[in-house]
């Protein structure tokens, strides 16, 4: 049994956390700015809820994430009911149900977390917050190179410098792999080898049960073939299926496009990446900022979603995973969002009245600020300042002619008049 | 079982909804609004977990939440997890076993969903989008006043025009019926007759245990005791124990300190209101818009909820429920948040980059703009944008020397030079 004095990590279940308020306004800088992002792009936002009945979730859900699913038997309808694992098949749902008779192309975005099991791996988050997009409504190419753009210029007004969006193409690696006759046990076993870049394993697993001479050679190449454009030159020499070479004509259009946005530079391209959602069904990327590992941003290509629910419909659409972006951009955030309140409020004695008006006046001029209504001296209201991160003490004395104004960084002092301070006559 | 084409409203469990962008929009609008307020009275955000331990979350609720709970197994740990079904007890932990060394008093913020059991109630929020605020570590009027100051200066931002706010003490109705000495179950009878209001019920009840007179005349009293200022005096001659006396006296210098606040003309008293959650010690209330019987928000003190995570501190806050506030401002909020995306590009013929170079210098300059990236006619391309909420469409030509702009709100069209709209001189 926990105590009440146990550990505060004793207290949680393991992959979710507490923000505290740096990190909690953290955050919220994250979700603002890139509503901010999505809303210059013209996305619209949508609120699905975090209750759905299992059956309608798991309908756009691949296994990998019907199993990771939170769910339990909800009292009220006698049914199953969960937790969102993933937002999109949720935005694919309000689409299909709820806005097919709106002209198409539909741009909306969401802000939300949604929770995943996890397997006794210590560290990992199970409770996932994510910010991101759909763009329903569009099968050209232009579609998938405004996520990519949209991606970039996001990243970009967050203050990321080095970053790049790694670009697949789930129809190129499927056009190689469908000259395998195997049983899919085996092809699941030969992806893992190419996902892990295992090219010793791979060829192992080939000699074993060798395909055709061609088909050999594509599948070999597929662990070798990322990197930057050349990487689509590459490809093209060496793949002769159609479905491949469709698929790699449908990445040079897209290049093509975000040579326009003059976001190129930040594109690298991975064919051999099988990853990628089950729903999954062209372009796919991911966004990784440099000397980290784990995806900040990831999203694709998904025609056959929102035909689950009814109502066939191509789109594209991608997420940022928030607590990535955090932790990649932990010290680029601290310039931009500590939580500073102005001005707290100190007066001594039993007549608070002044204090009040003060910080009424100071709110109404758009600054923020909050009284010290505890009993202490002004040694421990400063202590207390400095540990609070306001930026300015103002003490008002007891004759309310002037108000000492400190500020905290530099233990500045400035004495202004009180009425002037009232009247909305002060810069910090 | 649902089939794909059934009726949206099958498709959702009882309780949750799907926010389309109009209504999204506006939760975003209040939240970030609310988020605003908060920040400027120097209050820092936390953002706890959307799953506790069971066992843990549960020291914090009272019975009524504890059976509203959303518990499932946890797979990982073995133990029951449950979604939060009240913030403040997250919070309270959080100070409790994380922020504890800090000096206090704390001013904390947050915004969230909880999830809530109801039992066939039809209509009835499962899913309950909050805001609000928590302030730890005073047990001074002050505190209480500053959150009720806060709920007035809140809905007032908000566009709120006529509301009030309600104020109880549950310290005086508790030493009201620390006079009776009856079975609790009887006791509890009393409490929901004075609850209605229901002075013939509660009369029949007291007859037929009658405690003695002074404590009769108390309680017959409580239901009546509602409406402005001049409910304390009435109270004051009524009561006769110290603890409800000292609940008046209470009341009555907050009411001091909302003077000085100046927001004391919203300011209802219900001193036969016992409702509060199980937390409550002292000071409570709850905002309403006029013509709403909802409450749009509500909070109180609660002295004792720390010490049960093992920190004790005095403590007073308030949330916001964010649909109560959409359903009684929806028309006062469409004024502020109709999420209008400023331009929609239009591109007839095959180069589209002329299209994409506008789109980013309008983006550049703070507008929001999306290409219509499908091919179709400028008729559907209008029908579209006047559907989609565009302020304007831009439709650049084949020749790139002039581009028409269109605004959808008069049909206005205005000839701009390419030029200039590239170099960012465009004033809608």
């Amino acid at each position: 049994m926990t105590t009440p004095d146990a550990a505060p990590e004793a207290m949680l279940p393991k992959g979710v956390k507490d923000f505290l308020p740096l990190k909690a306004a953290k955050i919220e800088y994250l979700r603002h700015r890139l509503q901010g992002v999505f809303a210059a792009w013209g996305f619209r936002p949508v609120l699905p809820p975090s209750l759905e009945y299992l059956h309608v979730l798991e309908r756009g859900l691949g296994e990998g994430l019907r199993e990771k699913t939170f769910r339990f038997d909800d009292r009220q309808s006698g049914r199953l009911v969960a937790f969102p694992t993933d937002i999109t098949p949720q935005v694919a749902r309000i689409v299909a149900t709820r806005m097919r008779e709106h002209p198409m192309p539909l741009r909306l975005c969401y802000t939300g977390q949604v929770l995943r099991h996890t397997e006794q791996q210590a560290g990992k988050d199970r409770e996932i917050f994510q910010a991101g997009v759909e763009l329903i409504g569009l099968e050209s190419p232009e579609a998938d190179a405004e996520m990519i753009a949209m991606a970039v210029e996001s990243l970009k007004a967050l203050g990321a410098r080095e970053f790049t969006i790694d670009i697949g193409q789930v129809e190129f690696s499927r056009g190689v792999m469908a000259g395998l006759s195997l049983p899919p046990a085996r092809i699941r076993e030969i992806e893992a080898a190419i996902a892990r870049k295992d090219n010793s394993g791979l060829k192992r697993l080939l000699d074993e049960t060798p395909p055709d001479d061609r088909v050999r050679e594509e599948i070999l190449a597929l662990p070798r073939l990322f990197g930057g454009r050349e990487v689509l030159e590459k490809a093209g020499a060496i793949v002769t299926n159609d479905r491949s070479r469709r698929a790699l004509a449908n990445l040079a259009r897209v290049l093509e496009i975000l040579e326009v946005y003059e976001v190129e530079e930040h594109v690298t391209f991975d064919l051999g990446e099988l990853r990628g959602l089950d729903y999954h069904t062209g372009v796919t990327f991911q966004g990784f900022l440099s000397g980290m590992g784990r995806a900040v941003c990831s999203g694709g290509r998904y025609d056959n979603l929102t035909a689950r629910y009814g109502f066939p419909a191509p789109a594209t659409g991608f997420a940022f995973n928030l607590l990535n972006l955090l932790f990649a951009l932990d010290r680029e955030l601290d310039e931009v969002t500590v939580h500073r309140t102005d001005v707290l409020i100190f007066q001594a004695g039993a007549d608070k009245e002044p204090a009040q008006r003060v910080a009424r006046a100071l709110r109404e001029r758009g600054f923020s600020a909050a009284r010290d209504i505890i009993s202490r001296g002004l040694e421990e209201t400063l202590d207390y300042a400095h540990k609070t991160d306001y930026r300015f003490v103002m003490i008002i004395g007891d004759v309310k002619e002037e108000v000492l104004l400190i500020g905290l960084a530099d233990g500045s002092e400035r004495r202004l008049p009180y009425r002037a301070v009232l009247a909305g006559d002060f810069t910090p």
